[in-house]
């Protein structure tokens, strides 16, 4: 599909010019060199990205990718499938974790019906890009086809484009999916040839039934349909889900466009490493917000060759953990832009 | 001193009414029990703290105290004395790391001079309350009077108390003194027994020279006074400093309020010690926000018994740590109050 090799073919390296500019001008603030760690590093980083050596994050976007699973029949989750579009509601009224937290750091929040399995009212903040009722069962059909595959991605590079277009600086995608952490997991131990059993967790909290239930889906699902793990669309077509295609989607157009991009959970790590694979120029556009309870999150971010920024202990999803790494991406940039430097308000330098 | 004694004895346990109320509460919000992590037993923390069953923190105060040290002339330091008069004022026109964060959180910002070897002009956010120009060099003689000692806390105390009868619901106690990490490494081995070098680091990055430098400097004078690890008092007079002294009176003038109340990094740390001495009840109150690059402080959270909120490889003290967990305890207590419960919201529970 040409508009996902376009966008790849947009993802360039990082502006060395506003990296070095920014190391230097970090170097001059009054504070010893180094002393404020990862808040340096990371607005280095973002100077890369969006090539402005003094970045500012004033309009971060919080874009949720719903879709619901086919496995669900099997057991695999400590909620029904219906959970779904109530929360999809539940983030539109504003009463969902991420509702508040997007609020909290002054994020704008849309919510994508990519796939949701109910018919959704319309609503200021819903993007309606349902590309079917959820996907099949991956335990004895591929999830989707390889062109919804393609079609999930397409529409999270579209709406991505379209945020950016509408003045967002920062994207932070999230999720919500009944069944998506078998599908994350699937996902994870086919690109990482991890067994099934160490990146597989216990999701929304099933119990030690529930999980042996997701453990033999993947398993089962994998050897079925032994999906390529140098290809993301035979992969994400095969176990995947629509909203992790999605959010591969938003992490690819977001980089193209030299907007920073935040990874969540481990279904956003999913989806990241699906983006590697298909787009490995975008590594050094990665910023992993945390680290998540679920297990597999681990054996992720030594594939994504990142580290989180947090690491408190949550596993909810939805771009939570991203929400709290909006606030930290906005401070490293007002720390680069806005503290003096040592001539600027004249204090000695280090002897 | 009887404001000291009197402070301490308004320190009560928590309250566990409105703990319970609130970890009630949590489980019936809109996502999996505990899917929240750190972000939900904080808020339960805050709660008790307040005794507010849905707590909010609307008026963070980051309080910056200041002062000398008389053993700089060791070389103790990568920088001149002098810097700490010059960071005051880089704190008041808004250029220092703190300045910058404090306005990111949206927190008011005060400095106290408790002890700067200079005079300073006035300034609407500068508290005089200078009670030495410096310490005096720990090496031939104590720090301070005990009388000096005392007047340190009850400082901290009043001001702690005059920002909460402002409306302050949140207290971050910062610091600046060129020197100050070598006192609070000295109170860090007095008060835990740990080896000097296991507790000492380069501070505002001294080279090998100057560690080995403060490691003699502090060894010298713990060998010389011999402070009573149960005596806070006796251990601030000998070892350490006014802005450490400071801190630990607003730390116990906050719990005594129930206004939850911050530790930063390793200097912030060896004043919640000396408070933990003087006031074990503090235990429950103490939230500490992140782990420091400067050694000792792993040794210190041990002592506390408790576990930072972040980790993000920062040494710089000031409050820097503190005003970024502000807003995670702003966020927790958003997450506790604003977020629908699965009745409210119409979501199917946990099957």
């Amino acid at each position: 599909m040409r508009l996902i090799s376009d966008t790849i073919a947009m993802i360039g390296p990082l502006d060395r010019t506003a990296t070095e500019a920014a190391r230097a001008r970090q170097d001059q603030l009054t504070k010893p060199q180094g002393a404020l760690g990862r808040l340096e590093t990371l607005a280095i980083q973002i100077a890369g990205i969006t090539g402005n050596a003094r970045p500012r994050i004033v309009q971060p976007t919080v874009i949720v990718m719903a879709a619901d699973h086919g496995m669900v029949r099997h057991g695999v989750s400590a909620y029904p499938q219906e959970v779904t579009q109530q929360m999809v509601h539940n983030f539109l009224r504003g009463g969902a974790a991420i509702s508040v937290l997007a609020r909290h750091v002054n994020a704008r929040l849309l919510v994508v019906d990519i796939g949701v399995a109910a018919e959704l009212a319309a609503h200021p903040q819903l993007l309606s890009r349902k590309i079917a009722l959820g996907t099949r069962d991956m335990t004895v059909e591929p999830a989707m086809s390889r062109a919804q595959a393609q079609q999930s991605i397409a529409t999270g590079i579209a709406v991505a484009a379209e945020a950016i277009a509408q003045g967002s600086d920062l994207i932070a995608p999230g999720e919500k999916g009944i069944g998506n952490t078998t599908a994350a997991s699937a996902v994870v131990a086919a690109l990482s040839g991890a067994p099934v059993a160490e990146v597989t967790g216990r999701g929304t909290g099933v119990d030690d039934a529930g999980l042996a239930r997701k453990i033999a889906v993947i398993s089962q699902a994998l050897a079925l349909h032994r999906p390529d793990p140098a290809d993301a669309l035979d992969m994400l077509s095969k176990v995947g889900g629509f909203e992790i295609g999605g959010m591969t989607g938003l992490m690819l157009g977001a980089a193209a466009r030299r907007v920073p991009v935040l990874i969540d959970g481990l279904i956003a790590g999913a989806a990241a490493l699906l983006a590697l694979t298909l787009a490995p120029a975008i590594q050094p556009y990665l910023i992993a917000t945390h680290r998540s309870m679920e297990r597999g999150h681990q054996t992720l971010f030594a594939r994504l060759e990142c580290e989180p920024l947090l690491d408190l202990g949550m596993r909810l999803g939805e771009a939570t953990g991203a929400a709290l790494g909006i606030s930290l991406c906005q401070a490293a940039c007002k720390i680069l832009d806005e503290m003096a430097t040592f001539g600027e308000a004249g204090v000695t330098k280090k002897v």
